[in-house]
């Protein structure tokens, strides 16, 4: 079996078949997730896995070169946001409204959804894939 | 969004499509699940989400008549064991060498693979559905 990392099937096949600029949305368990787009669906239940928990496995195997999260997190949810900011360390961060966050994720073509089990409000983030060399 | 127990779409899906006698197992992250089986992968990474919150959410939802487990659960993983014990109250356990425990694993057709996060050994359970009246 795998060593260590991410040890789900589906999101270690995905994170290895990312490439530069593509897009990986971690969510909370309330997103709405356009119809069609590919979900790997960890819920199992309210707050199981944590939303920062299932960021911080992902980091480990995936490069990122930014991220994007709504505006509103830092107001509405600023443990997390804080959180966020020191797992990505470097990594910048843009911000929008909400509404464009979820017309990013609408309109993005190369955009995987990795749902979590996470009951805090604005609590998603699409992780944009950098290069390794 | 749904209100409660499990969150899971895919999961929820197959809790709801249950009849007498199907089995779910729920496993640790080393069982081997028999190629061709439907495999409900919810493990993250190591220990997350935990075996037991695992089977305590699905039987939230699942009404089930009895279970089984490997024998050598009891000797080699006895808090485990002893917790499983608990959440399932009544239910009859029928215990089997590990070996058999895969072997019916492997050849009983309507049976489906949920796979947890857990490192600890023999955390495995066949969950075997019951009717409701």
């Amino acid at each position: 079996m795998k060593k260590n990392g991410v040890l789900n099937s589906r999101l270690a096949h995905v994170i290895a078949s990312m490439g530069h600029t593509d897009k990986l949305v971690v969510c909370d368990s309330g997103l709405p997730i356009p119809f069609g787009k590919t979900i790997i669906d960890l819920a199992l239940t309210r707050n199981i896995p944590k939303f920062l928990d299932t960021v911080k496995v992902i980091l480990e195997e995936l490069k990122i070169e930014r991220i994007i999260i709504a505006n509103e997190m830092e107001a509405k949810n600023r443990g997390t946001y804080n959180s966020l900011k020191k797992i990505i360390s470097k990594v910048d961060i843009k911000k929008v409204p909400h509404e464009q966050f979820k017309e990013i994720t609408r309109i993005e073509s190369n955009i995987i959804f990795v749902r979590t089990g996470e009951a805090t409000p604005y609590a998603n983030v699409i992780l944009v894939s950098g290069v390794t060399f």
